[in-house]
C-alpha cells in the first residue's frame, strides 16, 4: 500500500505575499508540495512571496489558484478545517496531531486538503461547514490568533512526525562507544584514593556518604570510554602536579 | 509542587525585529512570556517587532537584553540549543516532543532555556556546547533551514501540549536544587584554571578541543547545586593538596 500523500494546503483569502511564502517554505520544510489559493487578494503570482518563502520555489511555481473553496477541494476525498474559534456547529473538532494521525493511517488513494482562514477574518460559516472535521490547534485561550504560517507550520510538523517513529532522544556521536561499567569503576577507586591521599574524604565518619554523593554525581550520565580517559587524565593531572606546573615543564 | 515555569526563548544575534515581533507573537499564543536577546542586530527596542507581534506587546516590553549567550542563561538551570545540523559532539539530540515533556517534568524552582541562533548563521560550536542537549525539529532533510519563528513556535507549541499530559518521569530530588548555569559555567572556569595550571592542557593547539570536550561531559547530566559545590571541592583539594597530604596534616 503506498503512504496518503501530504495534504493539500488551501488559503482561503490570503491577503500578504509575504506570508504566502513563509507557507510554502514551511511547506517545503516538513515535505509538503500542494499548495492551492482561493481568491487572493493581490493576485497571482505575487512578488512579494518569492524572498519569504527561503529557496521554497518549486511549492510557489506549483501553486494553484481557484476563485471558490468548492472548486479548489474537489479532487480531495478528506477535509479539514482550521478554526481558532468553537462554533455551534455540529461537526468534530480534533487537535493537529490527531487530524495528521487520521491523514496519514488513509489509504494511498486519499486525498486530504486542509482549509486556513484569511489572516483577518478567518473562514466563513459557510466554508467550515464543507469541511469534515475542524482542526483547533490548543493554544493559550486568551491570546489564539496565531499567524496564518505558523498554524501552517504546527498542522505540516505534525503530519510530518506522525510518518515517522521518531525515537524520544538520540546520543548522537557516531564513533562513540560507551563506557563500561568496568571502566567508571576504575575511574571511581582512582578518584577515591586520589581524594583520600589529598585529604578531601574527611572526616573518616562522612567518607561513606561522601564517596556515595560522589558516584551518584559520577553515575548519572551516560559516559563513553573517550569521557572516562579524559576524566582519569584529568584527575591524575590535578593529584600528581596540581598548581606545580604553572611553569609548564614536568618536575 | 508547583509546575516550572514556561522556558525562556533566547534569540542569538537576531536580525529583522519583524522575526522578532513574530517570535514574540508565537511565545504569547503558547503562554510563553520570558524573551531574552543577545546582541540584537539592530539594537532594542526595535519598532519593526511591534506589528509583527501583533498584540503580544507584554512579551516584547518584558524582553531582556544581554551581551553574551553566558549572560543571558546564567539563571537557568538547563538549556537546550535548537540546531539543523548534526554535528561531531558528544551531546544529547533530543525532539522538541521530548524536550518539552523534560521541561514538563522539572521540580518547579527549574528554570530552562531554549536558544535559537541568528537566522543566516545558527549557533556556534561554542554556544551549542553551552547547552545539556541539542533540539532538532524532525524535518525535510533537503530541506530543513526552518524560519526562527517557525521553530520558536514548533518548541513553544509542544511545551504547551506537554502540559496536557502526565510528565513520563521526573528526578526525584525532593529538596534538592538544580544548580543554574553560573554555578555550573564558575566550576568549569575553575577546572580550567587549574588543569591549565597542572599542564593538563596540553600542547596548546589541543586545548580547545580539550576543553569543548571536558564541557560536554560535564554538562550532560542534569547538576544539583550540592554536586557543583562537591565538584569545586574535589578540584580544589586535588589541585592545592593533591598526594602530599595523605599524612592528614595541612602542609
Amino acid at each position: 500500500v503506498s503512504p496518503a500523500p501530504p495534504p493539500a494546503i488551501i488559503l482561503v483569502r490570503p491577503q500578504l505575499g509575504e506570508n504566502i511564502g513563509k507557507v510554502a517554505r514551511a511547506m517545503a520544510n516538513f515535505g509538503h508540495g500542494d499548495l492551492r489559493l482561493v481568491a487572493p487578494r493581490d493576485g497571482w503570482p505575487n512578488p512579494a512571496a518569492v524572498p519569504a518563502a527561503a529557496g521554497a520555489d518549486r511549492v510557489l511555481d506549483e501553486a494553484r489558484v481557484f476563485a471558490t473553496v468548492a472548486d479548489a477541494v474537489a479532487d480531495l476525498t478528506a477535509l479539514y478545517a482550521t478554526t481558532a474559534r468553537t462554533r455551534d456547529m455540529i461537526k468534530p473538532v480534533v487537535t493537529p496531531r490527531h487530524a495528521a494521525e487520521a491523514m496519514r493511517g488513509a489509504p494511498g488513494a486519499a486525498r486530504a486538503g486542509v482549509l486556513f482562514g484569511a489572516e483577518a477574518a478567518g473562514l466563513s460559516n459557510d466554508e467550515l461547514i464543507t469541511a469534515d472535521a475542524l482542526v483547533a490547534i490548543p493554544c493559550d485561550p486568551g491570546f489564539s490568533s496565531l499567524n496564518i504560517a505558523q498554524a501552517v507550520v504546527i498542522i505540516a510538523y505534525e503530519w510530518f512526525l506522525a510518518g515517522q517513529l521518531t525515537p524520544a532522544t538520540v546520543l548522537d556521536p557516531r564513533s562513540a562507544v560507551a563506557a563500561t561499567r568496568g571502566d567508571i569503576e576504575g575511574f571511581l577507586v582512582q578518584l577515591e584514593e586520589e581524594l583520600e591521599l589529598s585529604g578531601f574524604l574527611r572526616p573518616v565518619e562522612k567518607a561513606p556518604a561522601m564517596k556515595r554523593n560522589i558516584r551518584n554525581l559520577f553515575l548519572r550520565a551516560p559516559l563513553f570510554d573517550q569521557d572516562v580517559r579524559t576524566l582519569r587524565g584529568i584527575v591524575r593531572s590535578l593529584a600528581l602536579f596540581g598548581r606545580s606546573r604553572s611553569d609548564g615543564r614536568e618536575r
